[in-house]
Order: structure tokens, then C-alpha cells, then sequence
């Protein structure tokens, strides 16, 4: 398996990625709206994975609730998998909660799928499907 | 620049390895002890990356306030550098507040320093100098 991104949840997107292209010497890419989840983000290559920043349109979103509670920071981790669909139904299998129980449109044109914080030990799982 | 692992802090070494190695399918390298961090450490390999699980040896450890604070979860991101002195000077000269102004012996033998969250938005960052 291979991490796909991490994702981090900012206020102001434009700031954030001024700030970490600095640092790591790259460009991301040009902003996307992701309606499903009310967010706006860009996504910064870093060697074979990504960081992906995540600013909400709607502040009752979960990333607008995330921020309330806990302000700017590191918000999940992102898994390649050949099917989300399979790898969600695997986790359930072995007792895991989810979020989706089936994978929905992502950012990038990707299916994704998320599992509850609990089934990993406090850490927000995200499965997403290789693109074409 | 790479990312050369991502941190997780848990509880228990031992259930969240055990949990983490069925999903990713790897297995983790042995514990390892970091005294200076007051830590127990493994790592899980997850493609070019890893994943670090840090587990306290004290409660009043970095580690071990974080647990308490804000629960198990997404720590800090560490990405590899050719020098972490050389990186840390960076950051601090465009503004940027450390934790550390030079680099310490970390886990594996390696070189590393610290970076305070509020220089990258509420993300921990940590440089990691390349093993030999």
C-alpha cells in the first residue's frame, strides 16, 4: 500500500500553500472544489505523496467543524487501494466503523472512502482509488 | 523532499501495531527506545514512506501531554533533508519559531529537529537527515 496524501485542514488555502511551496521547493495545484465535502483544495507533490490542503466553503462542514474545535493542523492520511469499495467492506468486516460505507467522488476525479477515527486508533483513514 | 514518515500517538504500542500491520499488511520494525523524546518507538512501512507510532515512556513527555490533551492521533510529519541544521536555519530565518535550533540524536540513528507548529499553520514538522 502507499500513502496517497495527507491531509491538512487551513483557514485561508492561499496563505497555507504560499507558505509550505516555500518550504518544499514545489507548486501545487491549481485549487478544486470538492462540492461532496464542502472544501476547496490544492494538492502539493512531495516526493511519491502528496500533502493535500482542505479549506472549507461552509463552516458547518466537516472541515470547518474540525478547524472550530482544534484549529489548523494535520486532519487524516490517505491509502492507495486498487477498490475502495472492497477495502471499506474489509474494515467493517473486522469491526471498524465507517464513515462511508461506500466510496463516493473525491477530489482529482478519484473514488474515495472514509473510516471512522475509532477503528484507527484516533487517526482519520481515507481510502482512495488510483486514478486512470 | 520526501516525506520520510508521518507520527501517530497511541497508547499502546503493541494493540495499535497489531491493528495498523493487518490493515497496511507490512510488518512494523522492532520498538525501539528514543530517551532524549521519552518515547518507545516503531515503524511501519507504507511505500516510499512510513508510519511512526510513538507510545510514552512518561505522561509528562511531548507524547504523553499530547495523549492527554487531544487523545491518540496524527502527531507531526517528518520529511527527509540533506541537513537539518542547514533546514532549521531556514525556517528560522524567514520567521519561522523551532523547537529546536539545532539538530538532535532521533530514532534510528538518525539526525533531527523540530520545528514549532505555529511556523506551518498548526502542523508539527520535523527534518530528518537521510541515514548513512
Amino acid at each position: 500500500m502507499e500513502v496517497d496524501h495527507l491531509g491538512i485542514a487551513v483557514h485561508d488555502l492561499a496563505s497555507a500553500l504560499a507558505r509550505w511551496e516555500r518550504t518544499l521547493g514545489s507548486a501545487a495545484s491549481p485549487p478544486e472544489e470538492v462540492p461532496s465535502q464542502r472544501v476547496r483544495v490544492a494538492f502539493l507533490e512531495v516526493g511519491e505523496t502528496h500533502l493535500e490542503f482542505l479549506e472549507p466553503t461552509d463552516p458547518a462542514s466537516p472541515i470547518g467543524r474540525f478547524l472550530e474545535s482544534r484549529g489548523e493542523g494535520l486532519h487524516h492520511v490517505a491509502f492507495l487501494v486498487p477498490s475502495v469499495d472492497r477495502k471499506l467492506a474489509e474494515v467493517s468486516a473486522e469491526g471498524g466503523r465507517l464513515i462511508d460505507s461506500l466510496s463516493r467522488p473525491g477530489a482529482r476525479g478519484r473514488r474515495v472512502g472514509f473510516v471512522h477515527p475509532s477503528a484507527f486508533g484516533g487517526v482519520l483513514v481515507e481510502f482512495v482509488e488510483r486514478g486512470q
